[in-house]
């Protein structure tokens, strides 16, 4: 069995590596020659727009899927037309564009910061006198890690904020003070079989996130899964999806969702009894799904910029490291590292010294 | 950073996979062409002893090692002679010849069973005298899953026994009427720190390893943990490697060690802080080495002979499966599956799921 991937960053490499031990084999599209997955599998090196060689990943690969949700919608259909593809397109339309996104959580009773859309600079001033200070102006199309995004503290900012659009259609979202952020990672199979991981607690930097927790039996987990049930089952989803929020006053609002294996779950590797990347695998290839329930407690903790040593990190006997075999640059996810521990003092000492060496690399 | 792997089978696949995330990349020699390794990394196709193949290995490599003992010395002298070999070959020396590695064993204060050598009918029938029965001839190399072995119930069974083994020097062990057959996976690094296992409880069934379970806290643990520690020490060793014990009336027995990542730890990928295979890396890397502890119970059942099909095996929301896309054959190891538990009751009844699939394969 053959699973195609549009990608072959890390995202690509954890699910290859989640793979083979189910006997599966991996063919990538990325237009990197050092693409990070690319010794896991054969690289069809080229856009991923390039007909020809889509059409002969639709050809070779038993089924196809991504690691990224801004495959261009054409790409989707040829590709669709000619093979299976996991997510269903559908679920790349809504999550390509934070309106449409945002307007599909609203219908489907979840409740969204209050936005409005944006197409001109007169419909930014007008947004503003009902959404309130302070609120963030993001582009539709295109986000990823804060980019495309101005924080707009007062009327002085509207300006240089939407010059900053140039034109690009926009949405304009109130700044939610939340008093922390959760996401919550599912995966749904082909028969529509679902499962839940317990709630991942996330802590962003710089619009980067740094650590992500494991948080079973957290007080907010029934709430986050009938969200992220109907989402799925409104999109006859199939594969992971990881559906963020932020949690105010005991209450859960979305904040965006990713068709696809997520950050926020890389601890599940370790820190759970099946990974995300495990379960997206079962999930396209519709078997049945693993346990997700939480080995002991767990954390992740990004490296972002530059590589600590091995050594360093591995000098931490609990410490699990994942390089992704990435060029270091500037506010670039490189590795991460995870710690599981039995009780909440031991996994804080370690989530420290995890810290303590991503603070020294880190660049952003 | 590459390292180089003799054999290409299912124990250099998933030392493969446990190295990726630690940044490693791999070349393999092996004979077949459709060795299961041989899609993560480079595969130099060719004997393992083709000069140039091993050339080629020595110089691009930055260290190498082996999934398989009976490397031919030639081999590891002449790769020893152009690059970084671990373990070193002065293990495979003693581990290659079962009668040099019973003798090391009681030298070391390691009680074995009596043995004696043969290398006569003559002699054969004289150490029987002192053996008594029953007994076991075993030629002194090449023994692998109990193949070259004859069980010596009385004086009939010589004769037959004898000529099975075609003059090649011979070994004859007195039989144990062990209570249990254990296993201790430790790892030693170049630097000369070592880390043991929990001790693995092991189960075979016709000379072929069936199931081994995680016992952490066993009241042999730090028996074998002297003993495997006296062989490491003496040996300078760097690596992985398993010591096979009997248990009976309280005491130990060393029955044989294998200077390499081993079957009976295989429940460590899901079962234990870090993988036997994880280990095996860091230990020749001279990375400091991950902890061992157990994480929950765990167990591992072989398939053996055929596949069981994947749905089934998943259908156990629990279960880890490995295949390792090795063509079915009668008496082949072909896939093990793991399976975790917070309770010897639970344990129980998923090891016996798992049976109940291998049993329905098993065809040796």
């Amino acid at each position: 069995m053959i699973v195609g991937i549009l990608g072959a960053g890390q995202l690509a490499r954890m699910i290859a590596l989640a793979g083979y031990p189910l006997g599966l084999d991996f063919i990538f599209l990325d237009p990197s020659a050092d693409a990070c997955a690319n010794t896991l599998g054969e690289h069809l090196l080229g856009d991923y727009n390039d007909p020809g060689l889509l059409a002969e990943l639709a050809e070779r690969a038993d089924v196809v899927t991504y690691e990224f949700e801004n495959v261009p919608a054409a790409v989707a259909e040829f590709l669709s037309a000619h093979t299976q593809v996991y997510p269903w397109p559908n679920a790349l339309a809504v999550a390509q564009d934070r309106l449409i996104e945002k307007t599909f959580f609203h219908e489907l009773g979840i409740p969204t910061p209050a936005y409005a859309a944006v197409d001109s600079f007169e419909s930014l001033k007008q947004a503003m006198a009902s959404i309130g200070w302070p609120a963030i102006l993001k582009s539709r199309k295109l986000g990823y890690d804060g980019k495309g995004q101005s924080v707009l503290k007062s009327a002085d900012d509207l300006k240089s904020a939407w010059a900053l659009l140039e034109d690009a259609p926009a949405i304009v979202e109130a700044f939610v003070p939340f008093d922390r952020e959760v996401s919550i990672i599912a995966a749904r199979n082909v028969s529509g079989a679902s499962v839940f991981y317990p709630l991942s607690e996330n802590l962003h930097r710089g619009g980067i996130l740094r650590i992500s927790e494991s948080r079973e039996g957290d007080v907010m987990q029934a709430q986050a899964e009938t969200y992220v049930s109907r989402l799925m089952e409104t999109l006859n989803y199939v594969g992971v999806l990881a559906l963020e929020l932020f949690e105010r006053d005991g209450q859960l609002i979305a904040n965006e969702f990713a068709p696809r294996v997520h950050n926020s779950g890389h601890w599940t590797i370790e820190g759970a009894e099946t990974s995300q990347f495990e379960n997206h695998l079962r999930a396209i290839l519709d078997l049945p799904l693993g346990a997700t329930a939480a080995v002991e407690q767990s954390a992740m903790v990004n490296f972002i910029g530059n590589l600590p040593s091995t050594e360093d990190v591995l000098g931490i006997p609990q410490a699990h490291l994942h390089l992704y075999k990435k060029t270091p640059r500037k506010g670039r996810k490189v590795a991460h590292a995870t710690v599981r521990a039995d009780n909440p003092e031991k996994l804080s000492k370690l989530i420290k010294a995890l810290t303590t060496l991503a603070d020294q690399v880190d660049d952003s």
